[in-house]
């Protein structure tokens, strides 16, 4: 930790500094400058109280020396994380694609998506039980007869299962069903679900918040890693900015940050990410070419009846077109699908 | 609902569309015109699902005419929504002001601030007994100690007070002991949390998410009062943008829009809205200028010892000052402090 | 400057980033700690080109210290620098609030509008003959002619006129006529532009762009500064933010923290800020009470037939009741208007 | 152009707005619903003065239904436009790269970069002589001088070279040495410069402004066109967002959306959409993958010398690294490099 001082500031000034750097139980470094005091803090900078020592009328700035992250980084474990799910790989050289429909509205509807993403070449079903959205009027899920017609997509298919888990109440019910569970945009920073998830056993897919930067996201995936679950799995959905030719912008600019940053594997969600059907397959494309590890798609056997996200679903024979397509540049790539 | 038929729509793509509008229970109005069709949807536009609409590939645009909120709205309720905790009255003439510490530290800590907040003429006492915070390695609050400890401070000032409820789990524990639950920013769209807070009676400080529109806000409170708590008040705190100069950038342009909007009380944080002291003062001036009805404001005995947001606490001298310095903004407002 | 190297880094890098920095005419201090070699630059900051050091593959990242502009802060001149246009003072006590209409459309409109926003108290009057319009199919502007009829309303009214300047080509042609050169959000980085203005003598004022930081707004007003001419107003007129509840989002944060960097005068548009018409008295009220030194408002004898931005413009009527409006808020910040 | 009245709008507003529908030269159709009147404003909308009729009191929202631009559009052309710069084709089936430094620094920089880049397969040069600075004191190009060396790196290695013009004062003399025109960013709503550049017959490449909507892009190309230069290639380039994890936000998201809306070509910049140099190789293989014509490419010779840009800049060595890696995606895309 760096901490710049005004021009103004006094001998005492520093001596208040230093002592409180000692009681952080860090080391002072003193240097002065011709225009500028600059105090170095060495020590473990977790430790340190940023805003006590902003709050210091002497202090102008300061300035974090090592990253507020220890679990995640590369630095706590170099090699690629891989999370095995029912012996699906995520993070290996094999691409992951978890497809299926965003609500959970019938078991027809739903084995139709299962049986077609399956046969396209999907290895994991997402599908939402419980669903969050904007309107209390809105359609809220299938809640658990969804989890139930999930887990009967899986007997029949054969395909490891995601879905959403929204409350930290919800997590023991949607545990005894999912192979994963998906924190939502919106709850990536519910500290409390995150806990949660984090004293279980279950992969946990951590979605990006729609104004998150990098370091809250990684700071996200450390709440669940620190409760000892270190089965987590980063994906990218699309941040909010002044753009509106698409609902979100997808920001693939973190995935390579993120691939150099930490060991987790890092997926992209191009569904949510661009909100419009005809954007997911060039925006998959790049996706893999900037180097994720897979990609989670919507898809829905009659997107034109969907109860949520309709204008953003693949139809079956459009993500079978999407996954031939994808194959060259998985190649490209150097990885498989 | 109107919609938008791209130039090659056929008359088949045009009774498509009509049928699908009379399933959501309205009627469809056709005009053809030289260049486009314009389907018009009339009926209730919350029955209508959009993104069946937009996932239609004759379909360029859809755009809703009427508002998707009902029990938040002006037209719904004309008249100012007062809120009434203990006798404190929340969205009348008078400015409310919520005063206290980002956290509750101790007994000393609490009670000190309690009595500076009240001589100074603060209405409401704030204090965080669960804290959200961006690292699990960083205080997350007294919990249950804390409520005990602001009950205590309540006992001892008469004020009421204010405290954050972070999941839907803690609602009962923390309603026993709270006056006003306080969502958070990052909970603003946690819809069980928000469902289970609508479900008593005790009054709700929905602070705005970091990257909501006005609609999400609105939509969040009609949430809460779906639920038959029709005692909400929403708070601008900042939102995120490209700018550094500030740690959030406080939107009081949301003040008057709201204030036209909805009969709800809104109220400004200009502490955590620009995330240092000394812009607390000149904001706090401006939010009352354009039409708020009350502050919420961060204040600590001793900022440089505060474990969180010690950087943007005013002392109790500052906020005595800030006080002193409001009253002829609250007269030139026509308002009473 | 302060650079961090990797973890990594050797002796080698070390002593090739001091040689660096001695050919910047700078003194290297290295400071080696356990975890990280840190390597202060002491001396002049502009001197010192970050993005070289950064291109080094020792290097984690370089954090300045100093600040990069000279001119325009408060170290370099204490004292509020007040401009004065023909004997109206800008910075000073009085508020100053410049009135007009967006274009100027004939010799009619332009004088019920000067004299209107004379009558109500505004100093200074605004109306634009080049207009920057983003569609080339938009009313450009009346040009000279424009000029011509703003020289005639001051002949009339007495009131000294701002105009925008949109060309370092036009600079000659509108010196001629103006007592105040606007430079628009689009061209607050056409430097070419930037450095005509700066070297006349005609006041300046300087709008923020829509995607401007605090610093490249500084900046700006230092390459006007640094050519001469020190007579630079500042403007704040709404960033460009995923807000939809108004145009643009005016950030009334700058003012206070621009008022304490910079010695210049600094001013806000609520009606380009806002972009609404009925949010124009309100914010107005806030601009003053968080210490902008005056306005700038947007007024057209009929604004359903202005030939631009109809929908953020107020009656003569309205601004009246707004300057009325006005007063006690003034008052409450101290100032006069 | 679809107009809609508030809740309370009598027959005489009605009859008002349609006498100005007809005074824009266009038809009024109106439809009375239950709860709201419509207007639909049938013929040109290029003629229709939104902000007159949000001026209206009566009016709650106008809402366009066709677009504002024309010549960009693909309805008005079909077919891709291919733009031919001394016989190399920008938009046809063959990628274009063009390579080079930020600055032109010396004949010697610009001849190794020239020659390496040519080498690795670029088929355009570019090299800055009209530099934007953000600071009034750092280098500002070499201008004239720089364009001859331009020239003579053209000669040398028959690359045709693209280089910035920043001003309209400065299309003649630049005109006589570039094959194609930049403009730059921050010039994007520069209309004058727009103007000047559009009548000339040279290309130009448009740069998208930090924070340019689709539209506005579109809308500064058709700027160009209007004025009878229809060689115009569109550059994404990176935005500005709440992010920090890299300069700029590279909005990749555009390029599909672009390649829809308009047959011109479009390009990415990852040098200066991410800014750092690690980052390019990634994003300019998802560029590739999303639809992209072609890229634009930051080479320095010795990039801890660089005066600009140093820390995005490639290496020779890694360009032709990052050349090598791409193409399997150009050939996955179906295009050739």
């Amino acid at each position: 930790m760096i901490i710049v001082l005004k021009p103004k500031a006094s001998d005492k000034d520093i001596k208040a500094i230093s002592d409180k750097i000692r009681k952080f139980g860090m080391a002072p470094h003193v240097s002065k400058g011709e225009q500028r005091t600059i105090i170095g803090a060495v020590g473990d900078e977790r430790l340190f109280n940023q805003d006590q020592v902003l709050a210091m009328p002497c202090v102008e700035k300061v300035l974090p020396i090592l990253k507020p992250y220890k679990l995640v980084s590369r630095e706590f474990k170099k090699e690629d994380t891989i999370v095995n799910v029912r012996g699906v790989k995520i993070g290996g050289n094999k691409l992951v694609v978890m497809a299926g429909p965003c609500s959970v509205e019938s078991k027809q509807q739903l084995l139709i998506a299962a049986k077609a993403v399956k046969a396209a070449g999907a290895t994991i079903l997402r599908g939402g039980a419980f669903k969050p959205r904007t309107s209390p009027y809105a359609f809220q899920g299938l809640e658990e007869e969804g989890l139930k017609l999930l887990a009967e997509a899986r007997e029949e298919t054969g395909l490891p299962i995601v879905t959403e888990v929204m409350s930290s109440v919800d997590v023991g019910l949607i545990g005894k069903y999912t192979d994963i569970f998906q924190i939502g945009a919106r709850n990536m920073q519910n500290f409390k679900l995150l806990k949660m998830v984090g004293r279980t056993k279950t992969p946990v897919l951590l979605k990006r918040g729609l104004s998150a930067t990098l370091m809250e996201l990684l700071m996200s995936a450390e709440y669940i890693m620190s409760e000892g679950n270190h089965n987590v799995i980063l994906c990218e959905r699309g941040i909010r900015t002044f753009c509106d030719h698409t609902r979100n912008t997808l920001d693939l600019n973190i995935v390579p940050v993120l691939k150099k940053l930490t060991h987790l594997p890092v997926i992209v969600d191009p569904s949510h990410g661009t909100g419009k059907a005809d954007l997911v397959n060039p925006m998959a494309r790049a996706g893999i070419a900037c180097g994720s590890d897979g990609l989670m798609i919507e898809v829905h056997p009659n997107p034109v009846e969907a109860v949520s996200d309709g204008d953003q679903s693949l139809t079956p024979k459009d993500f079978a077109q999407l996954m031939k397509d994808l194959k060259p540049f998985a190649k490209a790539a150097g990885r498989t699908l």
